[in-house]
């Protein structure tokens, strides 16, 4: 960012003050603390229940939901360890204001009620998710936007990426705890196509080598990120599961699936690059990808050599994204990926998609007992069969990435 | 510190020596585990059931204590983001020290029964604000007095300190969960007149420039310790809070107070300064002031939008405050305050306990439910008026006030 | 590492790749999740209430698990400080590989039923308490042996380890919750024997003047190393402690004893060394060894002023390690110890297994009411005098050491 003149600086200030003061009188209008008495944040005269069992989630502990918030924070430090601190301050800002944002856009699709929105900790968590999306989409387009632009995006991205999660989880009944489409794929694709509509060819050139050089400075943040994501994420991933017992499975899968994927990375690295051990960025990118192949299969039986076995593969395809598909999508597509956020969340969260839906497939009320119940609550109530809610799983993956690619155009455009 | 003499390695070694064994006979004397038999702290044949009410806590689970422990170390981050990594050893000497003299000195006031000091998980917790708030005086003086100093100051504070939260939490029955009067204000303004009598015209202006000078190499651990506050301050806030239920407000409170005062921070740098996007440091005092407002109304019914506008103004105000109102306190005042805690946490301390009178004097039975019993026991019982309670919550501001400014002028002398 | 030839590169991703394999055909032909029926991780047609009381363990809840996976991350930390960001990756390949081979290890000795092995929550747990002992080993050498000899160490250190766990918690009844010989000491001496075998003295010199070099560079990780260690590390201490109202001791113990030993630094280190203020590694070393000490005694009767005077002896005892032992180890005994692990874990892990068989010998039904039924089940069912349980407690010591010391011989020779 180095035209840093006094218009666009006072710019970037009216913005946030006029968004600022927009968040507080909706707030004012709308938001209002949600009930206390009752259990969820659901008030006595609405039938609420099933919503809830669509949306895969039960109302978690408020310890739980602080650890929650941090997923947005792990993403931080990722791009930080990709990107240098440069950018920490653009992208607490756009945090800060994602998170207003969604509480609000949320609020309308899933808690109004009687014109008033009701915030609790399931509100938090929501926002969180969709804050998640939208660093994700910034991590592809880094460097090459101004603050300004940043903001707009956020501004359009909390709206469409709500309504992709309306129509998945709450429509189609699609069992996705983990997020794996809703977050990492719509996230990376929403991205991907707004760098696709402001390609500059002239500037690109720059950015990448200053990133070349920062690449070692930044280990300090990749190690630290690194850990951050190993103790945080499988205890998070488990967090919105849907049971005390399922917590147990998707913890493991998690767990197994990261070590194997970092593993992988230790295999790759030495014979793609000249670098007898990979940086510790390769080897954070590798956990992240590790984490969200387990997305929507993270608390269905996957097995334990299963999740070895996915994260093992997703650890050998994400380097190799770098180093084949990455520069194949700047020349060809024109599509310029700054922190490989489609090598990283992309590809993991279609292929933890596809997992998803065979091991759907595969569900049978023998094995999952007491987790059908919760995992797909419409097959067993008997409205669906097993088939038909793996080929919604399997449809909600082009429609996310139409989605995407058709917002992230649009927001390109404006 | 550029004068390291043999004599004053050596003192620092003796007087840690000293105060380490004498708190080590004092411990055996005195300190004993809490019977666990009984429920709290609190040994069946006396009734301290009141006492607990009176002080506005709960017995806290021990998850919860460890996390509480944590509030030191983000103050601890927060200096080291603005002062450099120098600091940081002696900061933990401090630490070290303060936290077993408050045990001893809170278990004289609190915890003493038959001549013996029960500690157990409430102790620690009681122990940590303490400690926090002689961290918050140390950033006043940092790097214009020596360790000796500082332990002295530990050691008289925690005494003062203590003696201030016994008058307002005991014997007055002010509500200060999140401890905005107790911790932040005291802890500030018994810093400044500390920093007051050892004025030192000189020796100033060499600090300032080395203070500059770090001011961006000083960016890790800045971005470092304003994400730790981003993540466990909400969840801090809420363990001290009374009631399960009540947990709810003051973590959302506290998260739309910090989301608004860090986007406050990217309206006002730019117009005040020449940089279009902040220093991670400022962001790090805006997340710290948007806290310490919160302190005394977290657990209040703000509303959401009032939490949003208190953190947004507290967010203006804290960097106009270093602007505006540091150079007249250095220069008119004679009080230097070497990392800004006037702006961060005495400003906002008191703002917060305005704000928490406020909404102490809206207080209804209607609107607070089963909380005013919580909250305000007295009041719920019928012995005072919410009037009379407002007024008490109004008359500690300018009590912590006399007992900050005499401590630090009694501290500073000596 | 400064021969990267493309063969040593090939020879470590090829054993990589050759390891992961076996791990994901041994998970597939051995692994299942633990059935979720069952309270804990047993079978109901088996009676294993037994061994879970004897290994002194409860089945944890899956919030303290995630937190429990930090220890390693602690002592990887720990490392940084000492030598640098050069050996994380490695760090975290050897972790990586050592979780999944200590699950399956571990599974054969402890959760082989019908010829499976039932992971839970349990299983990470105590494969990640192996993972640590690999981390301290690896500490003695590192810097001296390549990434594929410290796969294969890993490879038989996991092995070794749980055989000494096995020993000790199951077939001899020890009580040792916090591990200060399982982990600490095993894992100290076991990488201390290995770097005697494995001596080169031309090698030495050249590394012994980087780290020194490292040594102020390294600061970040040190703050960030010594803050983690002191806000998990008493929470960590107590998860595996047997019972609800025994977390209260092992918490305020450890706690107390961190507190004391740190501030036994500041007292020697003026003293030993040239420095006004010790450096943060050698406050980190003392926070490690101050928790060392309270492994095996943690959850026993201490007493308050107990735990300070054993954090104060062993925050005095290690300094002088450092300066006057690891010396004389190196010319005498021609033991290297990069990181100085004998000093951090070694000798505070003895130093916690004599306590922790004094305060046994000192056990009475009286004063520890409950909680003698679940420290020594053996004691409070009458098969067991307390005095056997103290000379079986003492008795490990030996074995302990002789385990590690053949072990690290035997992984030397190969």
């Amino acid at each position: 960012m180095p035209e840093h003149t006094a218009a666009s600086r006072l710019r970037l200030s009216g913005l946030c003050f006029l968004l600022q003061i927009l968040n507080i009188l909706l707030f004012a209008v709308f938001v209002r603390y949600s009930p206390e008495s009752s259990p969820g944040q659901c008030p006595p005269q609405l039938n609420c229940s099933r919503r809830n069992q669509d949306s895969g989630f039960q109302q978690p502990r408020f310890q739980d939901v602080h650890i929650q918030v941090l997923l947005s924070f792990g993403l931080l430090l990722a791009f930080l360890g990709r990107y240098g601190p440069g950018s920490a301050a653009i992208s607490i800002l756009i945090m800060a204001f994602a998170i207003q944002w969604a509480v609000l856009i949320q609020g309308i699709f899933y808690f109004l009620l009687n014109g008033k929105i009701y915030v609790g900790a399931q509100s938090m968590v929501s926002a969180d998710f969709c804050t998640a999306a939208v660093l994700i989409s910034s991590g592809a387009v880094l460097g090459r936007v101004n603050p300004v632009q940043l903001l707009l995006l956020a501004l359009l991205e909390v709206t469409l990426c709500t309504l992709n999660e309306y129509i998945l989880l709450s429509l189609m009944g699609v069992s996705d705890s983990g997020r794996s489409l809703t977050v990492h794929t719509f996230g990376a694709y929403f991205g991907l196509m707004v760098s696709r509509v402001l390609y500059q060819p002239h500037k690109d050139k720059r950015k990448r080598e200053e990133r070349q050089d920062v690449g070692h400075q930044t280990d300090v943040f990749a190690v630290v990120g690194t850990i951050y994501l190993w103790i945080f994420w499988p205890s998070f991933t488990s967090t919105t599961t849907v049971h005390e017992n399922a917590e147990n499975w998707a913890v493991l899968n998690t767990y197994f699936s990261l070590v194997a994927s970092t593993v992988a990375t230790f295999i790759l690295s030495p014979v793609l690059y000249e670098e007898s051990t990979p940086w510790m960025v390769q080897i954070q990118d590798a956990t992240l990808a590790g984490m969200a192949v387990m997305g929507m299969a993270g608390e269905m039986l996957v097995t334990p050599f299963g999740a070895l076995i996915a994260g093992f593969l997703v650890g050998l395809i994400s380097p190799l994204g770098f180093r084949f598909l990455t520069p194949v999508l700047h020349s060809r597509l024109k599509i310029q990926d700054t922190c490989g956020v489609h090598n990283i969340h992309g590809l993991p969260g279609i292929l933890g998609a596809l997992l998803g839906t065979l091991l759907t497939l595969l569900a049978t009320a023998d094995t999952y007992g007491d987790r059908l119940e919760l995992l797909f609550p419409l097959v067993a109530q008997g409205s669906r069969t097993i088939t038909d809610q793996a080929f919604i799983q399997l449809s909600a993956l082009p429609l996310t990435l139409l989605l995407a690619t058709l917002g992230g155009c649009l927001t390109g455009e404006l």
